[in-house]
């Protein structure tokens, strides 16, 4: 089923090329620096459950889909806030093939159909006819030895799989996988939102928990930075080598000491004025890069998502259920405070993520291609699909070039479509250098480098992996 | 003079792919949904008058490419306000052909070339040496049975025509065409933007007519919406599907009973505060939202255009006079009082339409690729064009898939172009499904069902045909 | 090393179109009417100096490139505010050799490797390893006659080189040029935003010169109105046919006498209120297009720009040091005042420029396409590259057509660089062009037109040269 040349431009000395340079990175080991499997599946190394949680409700790309066309997400399983769920997991699956047809065109098409073909051997198309004989076959290898998480991760040639964690977590999982003996590198990221986000969920237990786990104080300023100094340091203990941010803006500030105090006791104590919640996000930013450039740990920051926007479905099933929509998104004026600061520090990394295209030729690749600290994060969530890293590549490359960007995230909590994503991304990659090495503007032996650059090299740089 | 595979890639393969997909959906009868033709046309079935009158002096599209290169509006015969206008037409249509060049790259263009030659067997293309001879041709035509109004509906194959109205219109030539015995289906649709904005010349004075029309008393607000719901009705029995809104924004508000009351009550007399004006746009666009839920008919929002941006050409020749310009739209934020509200509705079907590109990829494909509701509508106005289509193609495919957009509307006053228009929708998706195939993205089974569905079947059941 | 075919689609029909069309533009004579080359290279006719000198410390997309890897300004030898600077060239020369792979995909690669073969015959790919016989052979040619400023200016086929001047620059080196007989033509172009800007360094010091050098008093707006109308005719006599204006926004203004009067008076005396700075550069665009209604020279406007965006390196390096950052820009609102009172002039040309791409198919091709006096200019700074060029024509032309824009410009300071840069430009319309014809969308006949008009023929008209 899965085309040989699949992604490949149709004109044959294209093509050609593309195949050839393709050829040098299919096989080399997969880095994935930012993403959001479970990192408990690879300490307790458990069978995965049946098909439908393993691939559909997991993953909200699949069913923002099936609920855009008027299929309720209480039909597919979707865990509900009140914790109600009971749809039958093969009724759910025959939901998803009645409908498979929608992915027509979309990248999920792409990632499944290399996930049944590849891992499965289930080489026909998905539909109605035959959803019965793939559930079984899918939930049948399910059971085997050679699907159980650490298997398929050795399986994968996974060289090293990053997880995201809280700032209060307490990485059992990750602790557990290292005293297992078992040699996979499954590192944490340290990402501090629900204790830098006033409107996170939860968010003054959360300031209590960050307390308690680093035994410090951290009722005024000075504690408060002093226990996420302390949680990025055990963070870094135990494997990581990252941070992520992930904020509605990419605001930053950088206040007075005095300004910062006042601040932080207004968001401890709940008391704040409008404006607030805001600024002190952005003033963490700045004070984030500031412990970057002490610890080494590269920053990296996701703006430009309106979270929960459906309200409806937000109440009923929570976060992430495929409700968040991208706005318009300024980093030019926001980040000014924070790269005035350290935006000129030869050991800092900043790797920044977008939602807005029409930023890659304005605003982020001029930044990249400036600042010693910048480099390009890859095309991100709605984005992560050929034609999106297609016109990331050229509308980033220019002005960026290939050495301020930072290879490929697969940025998933699925974790079966983790090989598909890679190939995509080096499928596509070999396809832009292929158009100009026939365009005459990069030589054949200069493209071989890149496309080597791209899949594993940037990837360890950035990350310092 | 016209290629037979204009518009296909050149890579023969994709070519001749796209050339095999075409075949299927060439012939398929024309389903067009919205535009802005004269019902009148067809109710009187009168011939055209001379080529000038129905080439040049309805179609912005020509005449302010002309003007922009200096060519006054006199002299070219656009009506003038003050009802002035004589030009000649036959002098009219030889300063057209002496520029001809420059629609080189336009897709105005291409709908004229198509015109030209289908309809007229005008082969040559039109240049100062044979516009006289043009003139003649088609001045002959258009005086022959062949070429009525009527008779033109049935030679396009055209299934569906949908006209708009405004929201007091009597529907006369609607329901002239009806009595009459002929089976062309033209039917209305509900445009009530001359009663929802407060800006609109002569607002009062629709008011009333929207008073008189319903025979309801629209001095306050339950009274007001009372009669737009008699109106919407009575255009749904006179075979209406489908309501239009134009805006400048896509602003929407969730106001309660009484701050609704209230702001009619301002907006009704006429003693508006600031930001009445667009806060009683933005709600309506909920109320009109409210109404469909009830009635069934398909809602069309078409934001973005600063209307009559030239005063200069504005205060001379009056509205839609190729001097409406673009802005930055924003729809995320702007529409989340009416999605919160309505977007989950299975009944439901809001069509949105972009003149502002950089809002595809980001906003629209993810809102359609989530809700209910949400349908993209196709490239419109300055988009209708084979760059545009591609780019819409490119952009939203990945993430609302082909099933949440509705095929291609021609909206257009043009009546001899339409076929020409649809002919441009059809290769175009025909181009970017063969690219699919010939990149292994796409089965060659699937993308014969996909051409098919964009060219008739998804527009039926978007507008409810 | 330089491919025949760069630059051309690799498909073959495409291809041969693109070369046949390149063929009859690649020797026709260099139109560069907007640029920033230094008059007095030609009125001295002095050999350039160093190889680091010509090519690396006054060019900064190759230094911004070089900083964003981590490689310091000092060491590339760039000059200091303080007048620092001592790197040994052949030392920076070593540098740059080795990184030369960071601009891979760039348009510097690009421009660099025509350069280097087609001027110096040097045919490999600069590397570490031939760094040094480089730089003695480009030294060593530099001190021959055939490598005089002058004699690189015929060598180039340059018809015009216009240069960018301060308000108040005495152009003796225009006059330098005329008075010495050779027969180059080298314009002058007006710039005003030193005196207009009322935040650009010296501004105070740069109104006094303006009005020493008119013999104006320029302590009222008439005076200051009457100086800058007496330093255009100056200009005007000295050959220019344009102004150039570079400016944060597009906004525009169109103050009554009075109020311009008050406001003339707060920037005067330095005593401005908030927003003074912002509405005087916006009341001086209309001005400064009222002028060119008088005059004739053709008016540019260059917005977009945050500059001097790095502290750290504008404090130590001072202005134009590749820190320089776009932002989102507005123009249909902001133009609006402007265009009302002068966009239907017959007389006036306003080319626009853009860092930001979505603007192209949503405010500025529609904004040419209606107004007269409204033109597009060439893709510009970041977007001076194959892949700006192709999506420049792609988003441009539907709406503005061809005609609408004005052919290329090089506004580089990098003389050296001026033939590769055209030789992109002319390649990248061939291969747009081809696509045209190859896909049925225009004639071969009107091709060949075309592009010779993209290449001379339109900017000759829009600069009236």
């Amino acid at each position: 089923m899965l085309d040989r040349n699949r992604l490949f431009p149709a004109e044959p000395a294209t093509r050609a090329m593309a195949a050839k340079l393709y050829e040098t990175v299919r096989d080399l080991p997969i880095l994935s620096p930012h993403g959001h499997t479970d990192p408990r599946w690879f300490a307790e190394n458990k069978p995965f459950p049946n098909p439908a949680a393993l691939f559909i409700q997991p993953d909200h790309y699949i069913f923002r889909m099936l609920y855009s066309q008027g299929i309720s997400l209480e039909s597919l399983g979707i865990p509900q806030v009140d914790g109600k769920e009971n749809a039958d997991p093969r009724e759910v699956w025959r939901i998803f093939a009645r409908n498979y047809y929608l992915f027509r065109g979309t990248p999920t098409r792409l990632w499944l159909d290399y996930a049944f073909s590849q891992l499965f051997g289930l080489n026909d198309r998905l539909s109605p006819a035959n959803a019965d004989e793939f559930y079984e076959v899918i939930a049948k290898k399910l059971q085997t030895p050679e699907f159980l998480p650490r298997a398929l991760f050795d399986r994968f040639n996974i060289e090293v799989l990053s997880t995201t964690d809280a700032a209060f977590d307490s990485l059992e999982y990750h602790q557990a996988i290292r005293a297992s003996g078992w040699k996979g590198r499954v590192l944490p990221t340290f990402r501090p939102d629900a204790v830098v986000d006033a409107e996170y969920m939860g968010f003054q237990g959360n300031l209590k928990k960050l307390g308690e786990v680093s035994g410090i104080d951290v009722s005024d300023w000075k504690g408060y930075l002093a226990a996420l100094r302390s949680r990025r340091a055990f963070f870094k203990k135990n494997g990581a080598t990252a941070t992520d941010h992930g904020h509605l803006t990419a605001q930053t500030a950088d206040l007075s000491l005095q300004e910062a105090e006042r601040l932080y006791q207004r968001i401890f104590t709940g008391r704040t004025q409008p404006g607030d919640v805001e600024l002190f996000q952005a003033q963490m930013l700045t004070e984030m890069a500031g412990m970057s450039v002490e610890d080494g740990l590269t920053m990296q920051l996701h703006p430009g998502a309106v979270r929960n926007y459906n309200k409806l479905v937000y109440e009923k099933f929570g976060r992430d259920k495929g409700a968040d929509i991208p706005a318009a998104t300024e980093y030019v004026r926001a980040l000014r405070p924070l790269l005035g600061k350290y935006g000129n520090e030869p050991n800092f990394t900043l790797i920044l993520f977008m939602l807005d295209e029409s930023t890659i030729s304005r605003e982020l690749a001029p930044l990249a291609g400036h600042f010693p600290a910048v480099k390009l994060g890859p095309p991100w969530w709605f984005h992560d699909s050929p034609e999106g890293m297609m016109r990331f590549r050229e509308t980033a490359t220019e002005t960026a070039g290939f050495y301020n960007t930072v290879g490929f995230n697969d940025d998933t909590r699925a974790f079966l479509s983790i090989p598909a994503r890679h190939d995509v991304a080096r499928r596509v990659d070999s396809a832009f250098l292929a158009r100009l090495v026939t365009e005459g503007r990069l030589d054949e032996a200069e493209a071989f480098e890149v496309v080597k650059d791209l899949a594993v090299n940037l990837v360890r740089k950035a990350y310092r992996l």
